[in-house]
């Protein structure tokens, strides 16, 4: 087991009664325990939390009235992923997959796997099947696109990057889940705190479905699969925003972090080709 | 209660061994019960029936080898909306919504809100509050749209249709959800069987998330909400296919039907403007 | 007769020898006279002086070691633009014009007029034909968007800005060419100096084809069109870059300014509504 | 020399007066000699000959009453290309290329050569400079492509092509231009008739300026480069339209043929590899 402080703080410029949904807090699931937990809103509102779909989506939601809001999270995760040999882990065939898995194969707002599944096809159609076959996706991507803060933004989707080639962890994501879904994989993204993540902030990365579970991928190289803390899950990045807002409020500060509680459980010893689940 | 005699039939040439997923069976909600049904699949196949989400999606998954396949679907389905005058249904402000609808604020592959939304808050933002104001919406998209067939294909999406002004059923179920998620209303895509639809086929419409309630709209105005039997519900026709497959099989034939069980019930006294929920 | 002092100083960081091509100079046309001018390099280079295509775009090409380069642009401009009633200005009847101005009405890189061919005729396809209906459309651009610097890029297309709403000159500009060409006025893309510009920049207007000439046209409103120094004439922004390169360098420094000879030849009393053309 | 005698033969329903705009003659080029010509008109009406721009365009206007009309073109081509060893045919250098052809190295409404130009150059961007790499991109054109009738349409773009991954000539050649612009090498559209094309019809191919010149590439591999007529030359296909017709007309029959005078004459020894240069 790994122990993970993670924390973000927030601060918002509020200019009008404003309906906040946050999606910063770590999720609750058999292999992610959060040990200990504090959310705090100053000035103090009234917080509603409500959990939402089966992956444990912990939203939080408030009105706030004009102010500066800060919004401030701190808990410690307990991480007992699965690791296994990826060797071992083969491709669901589609007519054993789980029904609740199937809508991951299906298009998202940010990853057209239609439009791709001849490109993915191409490109990874005749590869083994299994673990390795989404490692190869994993590869191409790290391969072809430079990481390029600012070269993307809020509407910039899997076919626009693998045009353009730059991108941003999201986009790597996109692109990566994209492709899986394109050769039949199911794939979903996953937010989260990234133990090293540098510059420190909500990282993006994915899960695909393979051999009965889902196995966790970060196409950008940032983050070891073993120190990701999991937030949201969804089919792309437009379900797991950590802030969604209705009214009037500009984000001003923006600090996040994810630190293992002692370094000797730091994940350095983690073999970089581990297949690791974690839900 | 209406009853509705609903069914399709469908065709395929299976060139080689294919998983087939199909969704052409009706729901089973509240408001909606399957009092009988049939399905056959011929050449006689082993067939998985599965339920899926929150909504009630039946799907069907089979493994077929090379043969000429005809599905055939057959059912009564018994209608009991909710039906209300319009001016009474409010909308529902985003901090009372129940978590579960909030994804159907979302973009989706073939809504993207988060790109119309601006339009849709200048044309739509200052209106009135409540069920007459998507009722705007579906006038404002047949006002502003041609019903062509075979002017937009299976990638077409909500901003495309708004740029060229013509589509089909599904075209016009995209640009009115976009433009209410846009504007704050949860919005999600049904297919379904429609009393009297010229050519017969299956139909696309869309509910919106009023009052507490998911109320139905066809904004092709090819068929009353009272006379629609719903099969899939999703966040676009991405998620309601009435068949994926997974191998080499060509669609050769097909036929939809959906008749009153008796003239008498035929839904002809529905207002024009009432207010019709079934979820 | 007017005269305006224009020019422009821009400083680049070139890394590695790099292949310039301006297009900062002013154009000379029958009624735009340059009458004094000077372009000089620092460090002095030896610079290649091309006049491309029927509109008098002047061309600089350079190749530059790696340096700190300054390139300083001043001239006068005389112009006697013709300036007319609007009331007056028809449209040309397609089969009566001139087969060079035919291309453009072709769509092009940032106005796909056939994609908004349909949007176009719907809006403006019943209005009367001439001047006005060109000026209808400038001021539905100018209603419709939001004047927001950085809220488009280099990428963004007509009707990116059509479903956004938002955009700078270059925007304006293309999206009011494509609704033109749309409805049959062939409509060009026109890169400038203008008067009074806040804050000072190149400006992007356009020119529609009208009764044998070429209109003047500012769907910004920020510039009038009787104090617009043409550089250069394209069927959009992908034709008139100021500044084309081919190696390694970087934009460091840009300052334009453009300002009338004496106060009193300040293009203050045009009538707001007269119709200028200058080529 | 070749003589190919070349013709169309083209039936429109007329039903309100229509001004039509016919791209169907061949050029007029030093190395395209029109021997002799006929274009008829049934019924008859005034036709007007423009030839436009540089590359010797050639189009007919002319102003419809309701009938049914049928337009005849009719012409022995005499070619006399230029053809080279392609590895005598360098790359022109940046700051070497003549003004006029600088345009062609812009972006264009099927050919968005800014958003394929890191693709482009990490494909071809170190590959030796010249005619081979031409090729080489019209390889790699071919070889990810599959030709299907269908897959594309009038508003399709080479991004959208080079996602999709299926097309038809003039996809191909979009492909084909946008990626050379991408390496900086000048690329254009040409339109015309070809020898041997099954099926017949109007083809579409492309130019690439190398050496001081144009050189004549198909992608498509369906017609041999010898044996090319040219229509029209332009940016892309926007420019080189058989027929743009403003009014109320539907294209009811269309013939092509192309065929060589005498089978002795039919370009069947042209090496596959040559270079083919004919402007």
């Amino acid at each position: 087991m790994t122990r993970i402080q993670i924390g973000s703080e927030l601060v918002y410029d509020v200019r009008q009664e404003t309906v906040f949904l946050f999606n910063i807090a770590a999720s609750q699931t058999d292999q992610q325990h959060i040990e200990q937990e504090v959310l705090t809103f100053d000035p103090d509102v009234s917080v509603e939390s409500c959990q939402v779909g089966l992956e444990g989506n912990r939203l939080h939601r408030a009105v706030v009235l004009p102010c500066q809001l800060t919004v401030r999270y701190q808990a410690t995760a307990a991480l007992q992923p699965t690791v296994e040999q990826p060797s071992g882990v083969t491709e669901t065939v589609t007519s054993q997959m789980p029904p609740e898995v199937l809508v991951y194969l299906n298009p998202s707002r940010y990853c057209e796997s239609d439009l791709l599944a001849r490109f993915a096809f191409e490109e990874f159609g005749s590869m083994e099947r299994g673990y390795q076959r989404v490692q190869a996706i994993c590869d191409w991507v790290y391969d072809h696109l430079d990481y390029t803060p600012g070269s993307t933004n809020a509407s910039t989707t899997a076919a626009d990057v693998l045009l353009q080639r730059t991108g941003v962890c999201r986009d790597y994501a996109h692109l990566a889940i994209t492709l899986c879904r394109g050769v039949g994989i199911p794939a979903r993204y996953v937010s989260g705190y990234a133990v090293n993540l540098q510059p420190p902030d909500f990282h993006g990365f994915f899960e695909a479905f393979l051999d009965g579970a889902w196995y966790l991928f970060d196409p950008t190289q940032l983050a070891r699969t073993t120190g990701l803390v999991r937030i949201g899950t969804g089919r792309d990045a437009a379900d797991t925003a950590f802030c969604t807002l209705n009214g009037d409020a500009v984000l001003s500060q923006k600090s996040v972090w994810a630190n293992p509680e002692s370094p000797s459980e730091e994940p350095t010893d983690q073999d970089e080709s581990s297949a690791v689940s974690t839900s």
